[in-house]
C-alpha cells in the first residue's frame, strides 16, 4: 500500500555504513516480534490486527446501535484514548459522517461550555475510554457528562446510551461499567495508550463515525506482515534505522509535513506516537507537521533556510478521492488560465514535487512516503508503518519504547496543588 | 495588560551579561522605531496600531452590511492573509459568532469541495485578502468561489456581496475590484503578510465575525508604546534578548504552550511570525506550539525528559470567560470529590502551576506571559508583544525579520512544472 522512498535522506550518512547497520533494525525487529525488547510485556498491539472478525462484528452491532438511538456521540479521552480514533475519523470525512465529538481530551471551562452547548436538544450517546478511569481530564468530563444525561433519561435509560472502553477486569470504570450495566469494550492490558489506535479504542468511535474498520484492519493486518519483516528490505527498519543515525550525526526535529489537510490530525497521532515513544534519557528527535501549502507560507521559510538539522517527511497520497476543476476565466487578471482545465489534485500534486525539490535543494534530507489515497485501508497500513518505525527506532536508541515516565510529573504536583488525598 | 515572567529561563544564562546586553535590545528597537533597522521598508506595522476611528467605522458598516445580507462569508488568503484573522476569531467564540470560514490556505480538493457542499442553500460573501491578486492558492480558490456566485446572483449583485483587501494602487486584485465594482480595503505597501493582523488584512474578517475591533486596536495601542521603547524594563525585549542569548547558547526549538484550545490558532499565527521572521540564513529558532492539558498526553514526555536545548514559553489567561462547576457523585468511583464543588478554570490552572514546576524542574528553562482573560484587548496587546519581540530578536540575529526569500523556492519549482509561461 506504501511507497516509501528515502533516497533524499540516504545522502546525508554513509551509505556503506547504512546497510551494514541494517542487522541492526533487523535484530530490534525480531526482539519486538519475540517479546524480548525493552518493555516487552506492552508489546500486544504488534497482534491487534489479528482481531476476529466476530469481534469486529460486535463493535459494528454496537455502533450501529448508538447511530440508530442518537443523533452524535461524545468520545471522552485524552493522550492515546483520544487521538488515534479523532485521526482517523478526519482523515476520511467521506466514509465518517455520522458527528463524533471529543471531551475530557483537555479541563478548558471554555471548550466543554460550548461542547455542552452543541448538545443541547440532541440525542447524544457517550463513549469513554479510560484504563483506569480515574484520569483527571476524562473523568472530569465524564462526570459532567453522565450527570446530564442521568437528569435528562434517567440513569436506567441512560445507562443503554453509555458506552465504556477500559481495562478487562481492573479499575474504576471497570466497576462503574459492571454496576451500571454500560456496555463496554475492553483495551488490552499489553497495549499502551499510543498504540492502541487499532483495539476497541480506536475501532468503536471510528465504526460509530462510520469508517469501514474491517477493511482498515484487513490492510493494517498485511501491513503488520510486511513491516514487522526481520529483513534488510523492509521500508519501516530502512527508515527507522535512517532517522536513528541521522539523529547521531546531529539531526534534531522531524518534521512530518503532509499535503493533505484531512491527514492533519494523523500527524498528530504520529506526534505523541513518535514523541513519547522515543522522548526520554535526553534522547529523540522532536516531533512537529505541517500541512502544506498552508504551512509553506508559515514554516516554508525556516524550511528552506533555517538550520540544517531537520529531517522532513513528506506524506502524500497518489489520488485525490474527489476533484475541482479549475475554471477558465476571460479576462484572466489573475494569470491563471495557464492551469484552467486542470484539477485542484494536480496544482496540489506540482506544489508537493515543487517543494520536495526546493527543501532537498535546500539540503534538507527528505523522505517520501506514498499511499494510494486516503482510504480506510491506507490509513490501516501507514499506523502500523510508523507502530513499527517508532518502535524499532526507540529500541535502536536503547529506549524503552513503550513507557512513558515523565507523564506523571505535572500530575503529581497538580494533585498536590489540588489537595488531593494522600497527595501532601 | 500582560504579565512575563522570565525568571525561569534566566536562570540558564549569566544575570550579570544578560543585564549588560540589554541596551542592544534597546538599539534594536531604536532601529526598528526609527526605521533604520534591516528590510527598514517595510516597518509600518509599527504605526497599525493608530488607526484613526474613522476607518474603523469604515470597517464596521462594511461588515455589517456582510453581516445582514448573508448567513456567512468565506475569507480567502494564505499565510498572514488567513493566520492572523484566523486566531483572533478562534480566541474569541463569545465575540466571534458570525460565521466565518476559510478558503484558499491550501490547494486541496477534499477541503475545497466540503467547503463547497457546505454553502449549499447558504447566502454567502467573499472576501478575498491578496497583495498581488496571483497568489495561486488564493487566486484559485477565489476563481472558484466567485464563479459560484457569478452563476447563483449575476455579476453586478454578486459584487455587491466581495470585498477585496490588496494593494492600494497596483497588481491584478486591484484591477479586478476596480472593475467589478467589489468593495475593497487597503494593505499598506509598507506592512508584510505575517505583520498585517492589525490593518484591514485581519480587521476586516475580524469585524464581520463580531469581534469589537476598537477595542482591541485601543489595547494594541497601549501595548506598542509600551513595548516598542528602547528602555531595559521593557518586558517584550528582555523576552527577544533572552531567547537570543539561550539561542546562541544551543537552545533549538521554542514551544509555545497554551492552556486554553481557543488560543490554538493564535499559536499557528505566533509560528509564522516567528519562524518566517527568523528562520534564514542557517539561523533561528524551531517554532513548535503545545495545546494543553491536551498535549501534555504527547508531547508531555519529550519536554520532560527528551533534549534539553528547548525552551518553553507558557501562554495562560488568569481568569475564564465562563464556567463550570465539577458535580459531586455520590459513588466516588472515580475518586474526584477531592475537587468537587471546584471549577474548570481552578483545576486548569493547577495542571498549569503543576506542568511549568514540573517542566522547570526537569531542567527546562521556563517563561510564564499572563493575560487577565482570553479577551479582544488582552488579544491585540499579546499580537504587538510578540510582533516586537520577534522584529527585536531577528535584529540582534543580524537577520532581516522582514523578508521571506526562502518561500519563493517551492513557487518557482511548481510553476515550471505546472508549465506557467515564461517560468521555463
Amino acid at each position: 500500500m506504501l511507497t516509501v522512498d528515502i533516497t533524499g535522506a540516504l545522502r546525508f550518512i554513509d551509505a556503506g555504513a547504512f546497510e551494514k547497520k541494517m542487522h541492526l533494525a533487523c535484530d530490534a525487529a525480531e526482539s519486538l516480534l519475540e517479546r524480548r525488547c525493552p518493555g516487552k510485556d506492552m508489546t500486544g498491539w504488534i497482534s491487534l490486527p489479528q482481531t476476529d472478525a466476530r469481534e469486529l462484528e460486535t463493535i459494528g452491532d454496537a455502533a450501529k446501535r448508538i447511530q440508530d438511538e442518537n443523533d452524535c456521540m461524545v468520545v471522552i479521552g485524552i493522550g492515546g484514548s483520544y487521538l488515534g480514533a479523532k485521526a482517523v475519523i478526519e482523515a476520511l470525512p467521506g466514509e465518517a459522517s455520522f458527528p463524533v465529538i471529543f471531551a475530557g481530551q483537555n479541563i478548558s471551562p471554555e471548550y466543554h461550555d460550548r461542547l455542552i452547548g452543541s448538545l443541547d436538544g440532541k440525542r447524544y450517546a457517550l463513549c469513554v475510554i479510560s484504563k483506569s478511569g480515574t484520569t483527571t481530564e476524562p473523568a472530569i468530563a465524564f462526570r459532567l457528562l453522565r450527570s446530564m444525561l442521568y437528569e435528562k433519561l434517567g440513569r436506567e435509560t441512560a445507562a443503554r446510551h453509555i458506552i465504556a472502553i477500559t481495562d478487562p477486569k481492573a479499575g474504576a470504570l471497570r466497576r462503574m461499567a459492571a454496576e451500571n450495566g454500560f456496555t463496554s469494550f475492553t483495551i488490552p492490558p499489553d497495549v499502551g495508550g499510543r498504540f492502541s489506535v487499532l483495539s476497541p479504542v480506536g475501532l468503536v468511535p471510528c465504526a460509530v463515525a462510520g469508517v469501514p474498520i474491517a477493511g482498515m484492519m484487513e490492510a493494517a493486518g498485511l501491513a503488520m506482515d510486511e513491516y514487522s519483516s526481520p529483513d534488510g528490505g523492509n521500508e519501516a527498519l530502512r527508515y527507522a534505522l535512517l532517522r536513528n543515525m541521522l539523529q547521531n550525526k546531529g539531526t534534531r526535529i522531524e518534521v512530518l509535513s503532509t499535503f493533505h489537510p484531512e491527514l492533519a490530525m494523523f500527524c498528530e497521532w504520529w506526534k505523541q506516537l513518535a514523541g513519547e515513544s522515543e522522548g526520554k534519557s535526553g534522547k529523540g528527535l522532536f516531533p512537529a507537521s505541517t500541512v502544506m501549502t498552508t504551512d509553506l507560507h508559515s514554516l516554508g521559510q525556516y524550511l528552506q533556510e533555517g538550520p540544517r538539522d531537520i529531517l522532513e517527511t513528506f506524506l502524500v497520497a497518489a489520488s485525490p478521492r474527489t476533484d475541482i476543476t479549475i475554471p477558465s476565466d476571460e479576462a484572466d487578471l489573475d494569470n491563471l488560465n495557464y492551469i484552467a482545465g486542470k484539477t485542484l489534485s494536480k496544482v496540489n500534486r506540482m506544489a508537493f514535487e515543487g517543494t520536495i525539490s526546493a527543501h532537498s535543494s535546500g539540503d534538507l534530507p527528505v523522505i517520501r512516503i506514498e499511499i494510494p489515497s486516503v482510504a480506510p485501508g491506507a490509513v490501516g497500513s501507514l499506523i502500523v508503518f510508523f507502530e513499527i518505525a517508532v518502535a524499532v527506532s526507540a529500541i535502536l536508541m536503547g529506549v524503552n519504547p513503550f513507557d512513558q515516565p515523565g507523564v506523571e510529573e505535572y500530575k503529581t504536583r497538580m494533585f498536590k496543588l489540588l489537595g488531593k488525598p494522600g497527595k501532601r
